[in-house]
């Protein structure tokens, strides 16, 4: 006999999975190269159950899906003072203003949520030497993952080789004194999170992970010291997806972040990590079935944290 | 012997007693007449229960933290998709950008919290004649402060005589066909909601009722409907306090709205509402004495939705 | 024997007659009953001399080619100090910045030539009483077309009826202290200038009369005070076009206004005045026809005020 | 016996040498090192006689009065249809805008004598190595010097070392697809451009080479094809003084360029060029005692493009 919840998301899946407007992101070219079709979602509980569906176990980038993690890490390794001296904490706003993501007044990125944001983060990793940072990203993400974790090179690389916009919010963080120096490693780590692979599987475990509060439901391993999961919840949920933000947070109600190759994970805290993989998305960058799933387990599950019928 | 709750309140207060930077608004000259050393806070539990300190029984005009009662009023009267095609969800981002307070490419005012959504909303109230309308709006408060609620005549006037920007935004709103030819009378009505006197309990009340699904804690009447409450919660978490509502999220995390008069009043959901009274206010229009007491009541307290320590 | 001058505006009048894209303003109902094949072409040298093709004794309401007049007005009656401590010099930038057209750190509109500018300079007129205030201004534009001027009627009330962004701004005006607070008369007497009719022919020998230093090639009556001309054709060269004043400068490069009934007139000085009127505009509030003609107009004959060639 | 212009220059040196006000630039190490009483002006006719007074023979790097000359090279190599497909001609408006300096719509830099602009127009310099596309564009600037030019190669290593926001400006408009991969060329040829050396006679003779219709007035060698000066005229009428361009073409009225070594120079087309220099600069990035001299020459001497009194 099947549980509620598996019955639920097997539903989703059936009627979403007609849904076919979109494509897949085409500004990198591997990113261009993922099945339309495929679409998977997975509940994972704080206890580490897991109700799955569809695709679960193919691989993709995280791309802006990892920096929640990655602000965590910045957090535990700098604390809060330091990382919000350089990084803000308010929502962008319209998007059309944001080709630079920098607040007018303090020239700060708004916040941890948008590329440059992100590529601050990444920049204030700590190490002498660039395999070093590159290692301690690494076990972060192996940490919230519970395993070994792969990086997709030829997304790394066709990130990399693409990047002119990346390339020129660095050297304008450069100038604002938010980074220093190494401009290059700060790039180099940045794409190298956005390109590591996981499963819907995986994204749902690692957002489990912060439903229970930093510990990795298997394994218990503590991913994020649980002083520093209301912060990424918190980001996450005022600016985990982009200038759609507001509107996220009025009709699913849940802390959730977004990236481009068609993943969202969301965070219920104290309960589940949910993840959808889908890749066809929609003009501000968010899975178009991923989107449609959300919306209908948060009104048919109460998600929202201002829900107000449940007691 | 005193609750803890009473006790904290009261060393909150001896405490912020000693801040006595800022001064009371000055945009209009019955605001400007407040006395700077006014303070009170009042924290009500959902059943009722009140822990005052200070000049609780102080009265003050609502000024902009009437807005979420009267969103909540136009979601009853007409429904989401009504109120929403009108007036957006998303937060302004930087203050700069919003002398008109409208989204770029829709041209609705950006959420229910800012003047120009609140405009809005006011010509919406249902009614033949502005007497009508004027009673409706009335009843609405009259039910959340449990007793008749009274005007502050001068302050309307007041308001009414130098609101040369908001007359300006509610032309424009009329140009955008937002809110029809009642231009006068959606402005009288905002004018008076903006009027509506509460002392610190009052609003403290009214919070409560919120935190309490929409009933009222002592009277038990209701409101607003169960079915709007987290609508209501939502919109104050993400805009309640203008371009800083990012960073009232993350450090204080509770919806909230603050309004001009010195007043901020905050939410727990299920459990208590809370209202800081203390008129000198920062550059953004937040009571300066509010601000603090929130962020630690916060802190000792663990208000945040986010929070994570509690089981 | 037709002069070279007659024979070359046929032939633009007979080429541009073709181009049929585009259609008249509708944002009032009084324009956009305008007869999109109406075509004139009207050049009056500084003796007065006129060379007339198409419809050029069609009357059409002035509508923005009133600005520069108006802000002639202004100088002569209130000194550059006084009228650009209010009034700014410098082109709007973007378009879509400029809903309300106020520069954000000073408050004051971009400059005269723009909605915002004008209804400034229009609370400007002096008189007592605003039939003597409206007498004054009518004045003005007598003896730019050296005759009685009349005013459509419909299309007063046109203007009247629909302005609510015009409105708006003048409210925000009265915010920013930019006017006082007869704001309707300030508004009543933008739409009256807007409303002044004109023919091709008319509009062609107020060009000639700036042409001419401020006398009216015929009439020989003096305008506007020589040492303000200067002014004028600065503002119209620089602000003139709205956002395309840039493209205009570097492609026509003459003292040009354009008004959304289809009619711009531009500036040789010294030389002569130039109106073209096609009521068809594009998006940006131009004749389409109108633009068409300048430009080859400037090409042929050198008009440009950074003419190289010309010895 | 002195010419009357000789004159009028002594007069405004010695009155405007007492203004000490502001600072020379300090955002690049060498230009901080400038001494602030270092004044000059110089007046050249076409026919090449020069008008000399204060510390001409000082050199200084050109900084930004170079782009002029490199946007005339470009319309030579590529012609106006190619460069204003990549770069457009209108003032950027409100400077708070203009971090990246690109219009919002078309993502081209808003015209070619602003930073974005002028790398542009660099990364269009024709050649198949770094050496030849640097030796044709230093030929450019002796042509219009009359003699061999030399590069302030500290200047250049300290802007090469600092441009954190042009090479910013570089990758973003490589992402833009307004230059070509060749990213570093594009910006050490616009350093190079920047670091040329000139006295203030020498960039008077240059201003005076492009009032002569682009022939060098002494050597009478082509610097410009007479074709493409109007162009240049024009761009830096409507776009030289950046933000302040409005106001200058108001209160002075010529083609003018200005640079952070505290260089500004104007062209009267037909008669004479006109350089200034001091270090000292106003926060706008122009010299204070250039702005002064410029105004009261403009004045006394009728420059003004819209001068009227003069027959």
């Amino acid at each position: 006999m099947l549980d509620p919840m598996q019955n639920l998301l097997e539903e989703l899946h059936k009627k979403y999975a007609s849904v076919t407007s979109g494509h897949p992101a085409t500004y990198i070219p591997e990113l261009a190269k993922a099945n339309p079709n495929d679409f998977a979602i997975v509940v994972t509980t704080v206890e580490g159950v897991q109700y799955k569906v569809g695709d679960w176990n193919k691989s993709f980038s995280l791309q802006s899906t990892s920096k929640p993690f990655i602000y965590g890490m910045a957090l535990e390794e700098h604390g809060r003072d330091f990382v919000h001296s350089k990084v803000g904490v308010e929502p962008t706003g319209e998007a059309f203003n944001s080709i630079m993501e920098l607040e007018k007044k303090t020239n700060r990125p708004y916040n941890p949520m948008i590329n440059s944001g992100a590529i601050a983060i990444s920049s204030f990793i700590k190490g002498d030497t660039f395999p070093k940072r590159l290692e301690s990203m690494t076990k972060v993400f192996e940490n919230y993952q519970g395993h070994e974790v792969s990086v997709g090179k030829e997304v790394f690389e066709s990130e990399k080789k693409t990047a002119h916009r990346n390339r020129s919010i660095a050297h304008l963080l450069r100038h604002f004194n938010v980074i220093d120096d190494r401009i290059d490693e700060a790039l180099d780590l940045y794409f190298m999170q956005c390109s590591i692979l996981a499963t819907t599987s995986d994204l749902s475990m690692m957002a489990a992970t912060l439903a229970n509060r930093g510990a990795h439901p298997l394994t218990k391993k503590r991913a994020l010291s649980q002083e520093y999961v209301g912060d990424v919840l918190s980001l996450m949920f005022s600016c985990g997806m982009y200038d759609s933000s507001g509107e996220w947070a009025y009709t699913v109600g849940v802390p959730a972040k977004s990236g481009v190759s068609g993943a969202i994970f969301g965070v219920v805290p104290g309960e589940f990590g949910i993840a959808v993989y889908s890749p066809p998305i929609d003009e501000k960058g968010h899975s178009i079935r991923g989107l449609r799933v959300f919306e209908e387990l948060s009104k048919r599950c109460q998600l929202s944290i201002f829900r107000v019928t449940k007691t």
